[in-house]
């Protein structure tokens, strides 16, 4: 996903064979077809962006599946509220801190917060967006927003059960409105990252190994749940409800059709949609291959397949594809798919052996799978260069876990992140919510 | 959101410039163009359409969590029940009250039960279509019951735990085919509201406050549950099921985009496709803004963040900028939200203290909210008129309390609208149903 | 749902009356008009193959809220499993033994493992599209894969709580890349059931018949469940969700959208979408009415309404409307929905009598509907023949019983196909899984 708009948008051109021709005819701004590039384009967007909203759903739902029930409510709790602060925090700082070129968004901070801000006016004509003539600001703000957000809901899984809920909110603004926007615009704001030629097109590094690293540093300071390693070993502490946390597996799934579609970025020519089909077929297989993968390995290696590492392989087969969805065929998809599959199978258990304890698994997940499938990108992409790659890699992660360790450190020293140890046992919903979410049940 | 096909559809045309010179080209009706504008346009009322069909589910998990265990099957088989009657009635009945000028469904009721009825023929071509050169009447006929069925879902949450079935889903049958579509043609297809200037894009007033209004009808004649209020004082009755309420929620938001984007009604032009994408984001913004403002104001005043009150923020945001999700910047939008949000915090507990038992909140979330939101409108659109504003809303919650009143009153008169005490004392699944929605799950 | 491309791809075009005209204008694979067919056509198939993958989650939510809560994990697994592994098989075989004429896919075996396989090129132009000048192939995968998914997770309900885990899964693998294929191709794929007129939009009898005839062989072959008939009496064994239930039917009714909206296979001319919008009106309808007529046949014979009979009844109606959603008026439809409904109401204790166990009840929704379905094509289609339609039928449903029978009469000799009555009996989820999908909820 590149947001060097005036490339793309003429491209996007080129690629409509039809325009060069009819540039002889209609006068400059008036050629339908121009018009119907920039409405699927837009469209493109839009349904995407859906799409992708659809994903915060789906965090919150298999995270409230994989927390043990006397935190449920907290979950839920954390996860509606980081989409609304991203909602809110993208929009003031985020957005305009990710593209600083001025392109479009320059106005935002100043003009933003009560009149049109990054918004086109109402009802521009094909003049008036004659400047934008790829697509709606509005649609891609809409979109970028929804990557940001994803970017903070990886975060929430790892740390659940024990951190309070202030300072959550506020690392996720912090995160959503500078540590997300800043090393993004290295890659899709046109920084030194696009420069060098650092490949990674819908973000398993700019989104997910982000939302990956963070979590890995705030469970490193944070902590691991009372309880959960003794003696060396580790104790299980099940889900609460699985039948949620395949709901939400499933709703990831389909919101990621239009997260690695969509950041196709254009569906105005015979060869953009035809790509966007290609991604939409490929994320599919290397969502199944992760599944696949980890159904069987779990039957080789435990002799009953795991549900929760299947759900966890096939988001770690969207993640490893989502660098580079578009030009594996369907095998490699598959195969790029289910590699990471097995990554998470062994990976869950060794971050247990650290002492790591990360709830969800999002770590595998976000991060390992983000850092494979960034790398994977040479396997298909011959523009790929592998030492580009681990550049880009390395880059965003020192970045991210340096800021992110900072404020992390800060909440800790100031307002504390770690309930008390009381809290924690007893649960965080009752304690910090005095709320249950399934009150009529008592645990066994 | 205008109903007025004629002016409408000139408008999407003169928005496309090439329409223009394209009449000296091509034959009338050949223009691939125009053709283009009429699928763009079809396409965005079946995608939006499809999203209000999804805010279905969403009401039926919001209410089936917020209710107890023991009344949880009642409210899903009311859900299911409410929009297939509604489904059926608004064809029926509905959609031919709702538009009487007759441009499209005047032979709905005559030839429509075995015949095409409201729909086209089968494989209309562009000379076919030239009487409806705007968009395909059955999309607009799929969008607009998707309107009507979201009308009865508010009433549904307002009146659980102690309404009958039936006489519940009686009303919903006058409700969807009567009581919305008259009053929505008001405004919607071109009645007096239209003419006035009263401004409400997608139905703040028409949709939500009336399902409000017939919520708070029902609920004044009905009496709150047993227990509900002892002494002066709220019993807090909490929901069985917090996850399925947070699901709802994010059904309800994502439903919310092609609520208020499809309601811009074309799509085919850049004009139009650059306001469905301000649309979007102000939603999502408002959206965000009800719920932040509802987690604040929850820590602020109860110093634990309550996350039905958040749920309930987010919604209540996302009715406020119904009325007006066009205009506004994001700034502006996530203010109107906010303003929603708070006022859900202050109207729950003022409702419970009038003694108006409202078990998920719908009163002041779709009616108070709603009216807001109406109001709302002259914050950003030159053209809303305060007066006309509150002359709109006025006119529509006294045609609504008294058609409802008189429907609630005679059903109350006939067979009765309430459970006898002890089946809603033992819950309404198994004195209604015989089924239990978690049967294996013991009530602690 | 017809897959001669070609025939279909001129029509396509031959319903885009510009085009005509447009020949003598630019030079072949130029027009605009034209890239914007294959577009919206690939649109069509990327919005339908989401919406359709969309229901593997309904039958997953449906399934896993029908069984008890022992069986739960278990349930989630296979669905999740099969979707992945269909994903898989139909890949490696199904597809190309689905339209063997090799128009697109001859080198899908061969070449897809490592190579684009399947799919197009990266950024194909107009004039590389040009042998495929109807829709992307990759979204004709995407959407078609979707649908031999959709056959196998119909067979997962009924089979449910006793059927062992891999046997399963195998069987799967051979109904996705054999059986279901091979039939398709009969129709689909340009076969003699498509040469003598057989009718079938999308899938009554090719999907849904299919995945019924195959969920039949494998109940009789499998017995009940232990403990469900004693004494020539059905013991009720009540699912453990019914909110999970409702859920999951919503969610299959959304995407039943795509599933027949999608089957139009062309959204490029103002023909193709007029009657996609007829389409989604009539889908809509026959949902409504197999709802109210199971609401009220319940109510009447049983004085309670049955949620589950609601829920299935909706789902018939779906089924119903499935092999013809294009030439019924809405009223037509509603009636073919409700007769569904009525058939699932009598169906499933008729079932019982014959103590043939279908957990979900997925026989009478998917089997018996889809022949009603696919016989009331003759009601509005005029093309229809009767005799063709009942040929159709029967060939279809003798072919998958045999193959069935045949697959899991060897599966049953091989592996076994049952799970140990100690482990029925405890529940599949701790004794073939090892996890619980509540585990924190104790049975009462």
């Amino acid at each position: 996903m590149t947001q060097l708009k005036l490339p793309l948008a003429a491209l996007a051109l080129t690629a409509l064979p039809g325009l060069a021709l009819a540039q002889d005819g209609p006068a400059p701004g008036v050629n339908p077809a121009t018009d119907t590039v920039f409405i699927l384009n837009s469209l493109l967007f839009l349904i995407g962006g859906c799409l992708v909203f659809w994903m915060a759903a789906g965090f919150a739902m298999l995270e409230a599946g994989l927390v043990r029930s006397k935190n449920v409510t907290m979950q839920l709790t954390k996860n509606m509220a980081l989409f609304s602060l991203a909602a809110v925090f993208y929009w003031l700082i985020g957005y305009n801190l990710m593209y600083p070129l001025g392109n479009w968004a320059v106005d935002g901070v100043l003009s933003g917060v009560f009149g049109p801000g990054v918004l086109e006016a109402v009802g521009i004509t094909a003049e008036g967006a004659d400047d934008y003539s790829y697509a709606s600001t509005g649609s891609d703000f809409f979109f970028q927003l929804m990557f940001c957000a994803a970017t903070a809901s990886i975060v929430s899984g790892t740390l659940a059960e024990r951190i309070k809920l202030w300072p959550f909110l506020i690392f996720t603004i912090v995160l959503t409105s500078v540590i997300y926007p800043f090393q993004a615009s290295w890659k899709w704001g046109g920084g030194f990252l696009e420069e060098m030629g650092f490949l990674d097109f819908a973000g398993s590094t700019v989104v997910h190994s982000v939302g990956g690293w963070a979590a890995l540093t705030g469970a490193l300071i944070l902590g691991p749940r009372i309880g959960k390693y003794k003696d060396g070993k580790t104790i299980p502490m099940p889900g609460s409800n699985l039948a949620l946390a395949t709901l939400g597996c499933f709703i990831l799934w389909m919101g990621w059709f239009g997260f690695n579609g969509g950041s196709q970025l254009a569906m105005g020519s015979i060869g953009d949609v035809a790509d966007i089909s290609r991604i939409f077929a490929n994320t599919n297989a290397a969502a199944a291959g992760g599944a696949v993968a980890a159904l069987v390995l779990t039957q080789l290696l435990f002799r009953k397949p795991d549900l929760t590492m299947i759900l966890n392989g096939a988001l770690a087969g969207l993640v490893a594809i989502t660098a580079e969805p578009l030009t594996p065929g369907l095998g490699l998809a598959t195969l790029i798919g289910a590699i990471g599959g097995v990554i998470v199978v062994f990976a869950v258990p060794f971050l247990d052996k650290l002492q790591i304890d990360d709830v969800v698994g999002a770590i595998p997940v976000h991060l390992i799978c983000g850092i494979w499938g960034t790398v994977a990108v040479v396997l298909s992409n011959p523009e790929a260069s592998l030492l580009t790659q681990l550049t880009g890699i390395a880059v965003v992660g020192v970045f991210t876990v340096a800021a992110s360790a900072v404020v992390w450190i800060i909440l800790r020293a100031t307002m504390g992140i770690r309930v008390e140890e009381e809290d924690e046992v007893n649960g965080l919903d009752m304690a910090e919510l005095g709320m249950e979410a399934y009150p009529e049940f008592s645990p066994s």
